[in-house]
């Protein structure tokens, strides 16, 4: 604020918050206009937006509390209007399938996380934990190149959608596991005891949601006299299932997952237009918060970055390797496509890498490692995802009211 | 978290954050529904959430960074929201009788709100400070009351709108006066300067800015391949808008207004229903932040008690008069309504309190009064506004694609 003007300015921190905002969503979309000319996938613009501005690169923007609460809304909402889009029913039909996809997907990138640092001569809960960072899958990423394509009624994308469900709750039992090496002992009632509550809670939901739902919702909405009743109980389910899921041991993004596919069947096109608002509005904050995490101190050491491209590798190979294996039987195709519909890591890799570094459980080399190899699968799946689905129709673009389409 | 499951929980801000949306929406929602039972403005029952979950009542929720940067953000996509659909060359229409009403709506409240204090035996700055936080309207309130109703395209709708953005310059313009009278000199060639460039940033993009946006949007529109790119550049315009408001002296609400009433004329529905989402989802944050800055502290001194409605009755008849005088040559039921829809002052009172505060220009007493006043013209003006527009039809409540509502 100029001097002159500093005493009218009533709210300094209106004026910052403005300008952060401007900042990263104006960075977001033009960069993700930039991808689109290269007929990229947007989200990945959306992502280097947020490596260019952050404190990697230019440093404008710092990540901060509020553009983190923005980032966990956006992947919220994100998977909320991914969930809308899916029938309850489909995606249990598709549970064998995708429990497979799910297992192997976890068990191959651990092992080779955990192998490879071990041969390069780190400790053992360093090995450990690197492993348990190329475990879960950023489901967010897939979900919106998948929706932009207008590819979320193919088979392909409901076993990856399930698959990632089933990943998060593996990948949250495998940090949870290591966490408690990382302090000593392994507290065997308390994990066996948090895992049945989580799969309770994600079958019940799956399984009972959209019957209960459709029973509720149309009786409730007949007896409300405000105006937009249907997206304000919408939005007060979505908060309530995602903490529930907090509380249940898995995160709150499956429960907005679970909350979007309990309403399916029941709310109407209106709560779809207004999610997507929402939506639109917040996903950006949500990719380029990813880009923002970026560390560009791997490229300093020559050592370290010849490890982090070896992790990045195997991070790719492991879930290409792991979920195609598990979705062999559906031809290699569509196990291609699931292989590496899987990939992008994103915020779930570096949650991981996070716990990691506060418990003092691996260095800050071993974090910067994992923090790249997340962000690099996030930025590169895409494209290959792309790739991988080329050929198949995407609806019209005009078509807006009844495609689903986000980005 | 149950102690159980608290390492699987991967971020503690996650649950806090979700915790206080549910609550704060939540309960905004539900009272809003109690409101429109006995037949009143919904925005009065989230003001008295506000109010209830606050630290004033029950404290299940204190006012917090995140809270209040939703807040902002919800008011500033109601005056874009707002804006959308008021044409510019409308608003200049009414620009005269605008004028006289936010002169007249300023004056009045200001000598009243200073001659009761002085007579209380005030300190004169404090009862200085009294009369400038009595001085501005809160339009988002009478925006959201007239936006329900469908109201936006009556007469004193547009006369309202226009004198609430010439009150805001009026009253920044006061402020800025006692608050470097605060602080010993006022500085007339600061004052001249900063009051012209906020009037010459208002008319610009007022008489300008429709057609600008116009010329360039549909340009621009076919020039970009992003999904949803109307939508990306109506938000970067917003926020830019808003930006530029603070910088030019005026508030971000004002900029967001502009910025909606400069792309009314080109946006598409799309568009429309995507802010739409965005503001129904943050609206609620703005108007419990409202509710939960109350403090009820002035029950507990009768005299506190005495001068908070005597200064409350004074803030309601000043608007009414003073509005009502400026406006009088359009009839008495349309001077009574315009100066009853002035009256909320909303957070605009409070934001003048809490710098007079900060100054140490008033004390807590006097902080309290204002803060009373503010919360109270805003819950008790949107059933007056109901009553004063009663009879007038609204549209009905199935045309959902054309009509404007919010809340």
């Amino acid at each position: 604020v100029p001097p002159v003007f500093a005493f009218l300015a009533v709210s300094p921190e209106a004026t910052q918050l403005l300008l952060s905002l401007l900042i990263v969503f104006g960075s977001a979309k033009l960069l993700a206009e930039v991808c689109e000319r290269f007929r990229q996938p947007g989200i990945v613009g959306a992502i280097l937006a947020g490596v260019f501005i952050g404190p990697s690169c230019f440093g404008w923007i710092q990540p901060n509390d509020l553009l983190h609460a923005l980032s966990e809304l956006g992947v919220m909402f994100l998977l909320f209007r991914v969930g809308l889009e899916v029938k309850a029913s489909e995606m249990l039909k598709v549970g064998g399938t995708a429990m497979l996809v799910a297992t192997l997907g976890v068990v191959v990138p651990f092992l080779l996380g955990w192998g490879i640092l071990a041969l390069a001569g780190h400790r053992a809960i360093e090995s450990i934990f690197m492993g348990a960072a190329m475990v879960a899958t950023s489901v967010g990423i897939t979900a919106q190149v998948l929706a932009d394509k207008g590819l979320l009624a193919h088979r392909t994308a409901k076993i990856i959608l399930a698959a990632a469900v089933i990943d998060d709750v593996l990948g949250l039992l495998v940090l949870a596991v290591v966490s408690s090496m990382a302090q000593g002992a392994i507290d065997y009632v308390g994990l066996t005891l948090t895992t049945s509550v989580a799969v309770l809670f994600v079958l019940a939901v799956a399984k009972y949601g959209t019957t209960a739902m459709s029973r509720i919702l149309p009786r409730v909405r007949r007896n409300l006299r405000s105006q937009e009743a249907e997206f304000a109980i919408a939005m007060v389910f979505l908060f309530a299932m995602s903490l529930l899921a907090i509380y249940s041991g898995v995160a709150a993004i499956v429960g907005a997952f679970l909350a979007g596919m309990a309403l399916a069947e029941s709310v109407g096109q209106r709560v779809h237009d207004l999610a997507h608002g929402a939506t639109e509005l917040m996903v950006p904050f949500f990719l380029t918060g990813i880009g923002l995490q970026m560390n560009l101190a791997v490229f300093k050491d020559p050592g370290l970055l010849l490890l982090s491209l070896v992790i990045l590798v195997a991070a790719l190979l492991g879930k290409w390797i792991g979920c195609g294996a598990g979705a062999w039987s559906l031809g290699r195709l569509d196990a291609h496509r699931i292989g590496v519909g899987m990939a992008p890591r994103g915020e779930v890799g570096m949650v991981v890498a996070q716990i990691g570094l506060a418990r003092g459980a691996i260095g800050q080399e071993v974090y910067a490692v994992a923090v790249f190899m997340a962000v690099a699968t996030t930025i590169i799946a895409p494209p290959l995802l792309n790739q991988a689905y080329r050929g198949l129709a995407a609806p019209a673009p005009e078509d807006e009211t009844t495609s689903f389409r986000l980005g």
